[in-house]
């Protein structure tokens, strides 16, 4: 089958970029070093080409990620880096027969995860995002009130989330040095072997994490592309032009229903987006472009994360041929 | 089950606003003149809903949402409000045994229609939204190629989705009226008894089509409770505080993969929407809130339609009691 061949709006990955990503990481980073954060694919099958380039341990963003990673047989080593109170969700976690790790940040969190069978933790701190992460002078105390409920403390995460993003390289490693000393404190309180944190835009910047939580690198969007790191933008959305105006725009099959819509519209090599409906991008032909109705359009995602959560597959191309199709396994929420 | 049972994130659906909204818009636009969009829903149970207040005719935005309709038993009158030149989606929109009409708007549409089973068509018109729609004056020709071709030709539709969302009354009124002249004009042209165009926005508004194309009524969103329509906020989804901070904000588990993000933030009761993260949602408590770790949150979403492509089901809560789970059966792109 070839690209074009593909009923539109549809997710196409270029296997030649997503192999250099792959071993661009495995190279800088390489097994442990290297903790893939699948939220960003939601994928086992590309799991599977990280697992083969030497990382064995992942972590996620919901329960059904680490449950489908388990049952993919890709549990050696599956930590949840985000809370749940979920007892069910936590019980089925503990119950894959994998690896299972959650991050805890209160006492409610470390309650929840004794009482459901978790058997280890690291301990989430605050290191400078507004999101999730207790203080770090808290962490001490919430590490030594989960080892009194019988679990294991790994350690410590702290994502800088508000620092990956930042264009600016040298704003981006000052940013990170200060985050990580707030997690190298909290660790020093905590113990144990893992200090999980970072992600694309800090991978060669954090040197401080024993491991790093990246998974936009796989395969990119246009904002993840302006910070300058060695990875190439692999993913787009394959969409048919259905109509042509003689006003001077063009309308494609891919709207905001296709796209992760919160870093802004996506890019097209064709001309100019001037705005995403339900089911359609309009489109600004640029200079030299004719386009034609049934002509084909990639459209590059501006966030790569919650493009991928509205398709349910992603197929491989090696140039115009469709080699491989992968099911998006670890959407939603349901176990 | 309670509403407290559901695990989170989770689409709940207010029952008593839903049937508020349904029988308003039955009362005001009875039977064929509402013609319901179920893009708004992708929810064929809740199609079934306007079915039983007399709306017997709807239209779509995807072949999967005419092909879905048609097997839910719900294919007397369906329009795909929207131009695909995908042979086999429409071959698979014309076998589905339904009464299906599409739009076209060009030869290409026209042909690819011909060419694959469909008999009826309206011609789509642009009547001043930057999308799909050959020109006014094009409309004829149109209908009389898509006639030479063997298909019947219902009538015209034209959207007026520049003016639906402005929150200024007046304006819209006057917009519409200009919108519908155009497409008044290209009617007379075409001829057939169908003229169809409208929203949520203009559903009271826009007196010149015969039928009104509105979803967004059924279940409203932030933006659309700006309009002043007599339509109730019936969706919200609901989360659990998974974590709170001392530094005055808190987290819950809705995040930008639960919400459509093109309109901009959701709304919490609680407090102020500081941001959305993949998973979370970060939140600044009112001077009234306490919120606590395990604490529900309802996050009123910014835009209703993509927010529900998001979920695999919508819980129907009466008070605190789900009384019924609706599969978002017409998700994606597949037939």
């Amino acid at each position: 089958m070839k690209i074009h061949d593909l009923a539109t709006p549809a997710l196409v990955v270029d296997a030649a970029g997503l192999a250099h990503n792959l071993a661009t990481m495995a190279a800088a980073l390489p097994g442990a070093r290297c903790r893939p954060h699948v939220k960003a694919h939601k994928t086992t099958a590309l799991a599977r080409r990280q697992a083969a380039v030497g990382h064995h341990a992942f972590c996620a963003a919901t329960p059904r990620e680490i449950i489908g990673m388990a049952a993919a047989g890709l549990g050696d080593d599956l930590l949840l880096a985000n809370e749940t109170v979920n007892a069910e969700r936590l019980r089925a976690m503990a119950n894959t027969g994998a690896r299972v790790t959650v991050a805890v940040d209160s006492a409610e969190t470390v309650e929840a995860a004794a009482a459901n069978g978790i058997r280890e933790v690291v301990v989430d701190v605050d290191v400078g995002l507004p999101r999730c992460g207790c203080a770090p002078e808290d962490a001490g105390r919430i590490a030594d009130l989960a080892r009194s409920r019988g679990m294991a403390v790994r350690g410590v995460m702290g994502y800088e989330g508000h620092v990956v993003g930042n264009p600016d390289r040298e704003w981006r490693a000052t940013q990170t040095e200060r985050c990580m000393a707030l997690l190298l404190a909290a660790h020093d309180a905590v113990g144990g072997d893992v200090v999980s944190g970072g992600g694309t835009g800090t991978f060669d910047l954090n040197t401080w994490c024993t491991e790093i939580q990246a998974g936009s690198y796989t395969l990119m969007d246009t904002a993840y592309a302006k910070l300058g790191v060695p990875f190439r933008q692999a993913l787009w959305v394959e969409a048919t032009v259905v109509s042509v105006s003689a006003k001077g725009w063009f309308v494609a099959d891919c709207g905001l229903k296709a796209l992760g819509m919160d870093h802004g519209d996506p890019s097209v090599d064709a001309g100019e987006v001037l705005f995403c409906s339900d089911e359609h991008v309009t489109i600004r032909p640029g200079a030299e472009s004719t386009p034609r109705v049934g002509d084909r359009v990639r459209v590059w995602p501006a966030h790569v994360d919650p493009t991928i959560a509205l398709h349910e597959r992603m197929h491989i191309a090696d140039g115009e041929d469709v080699v491989e199709t992968w099911e998006v396994d670890l959407r939603g929420w349901s176990a």
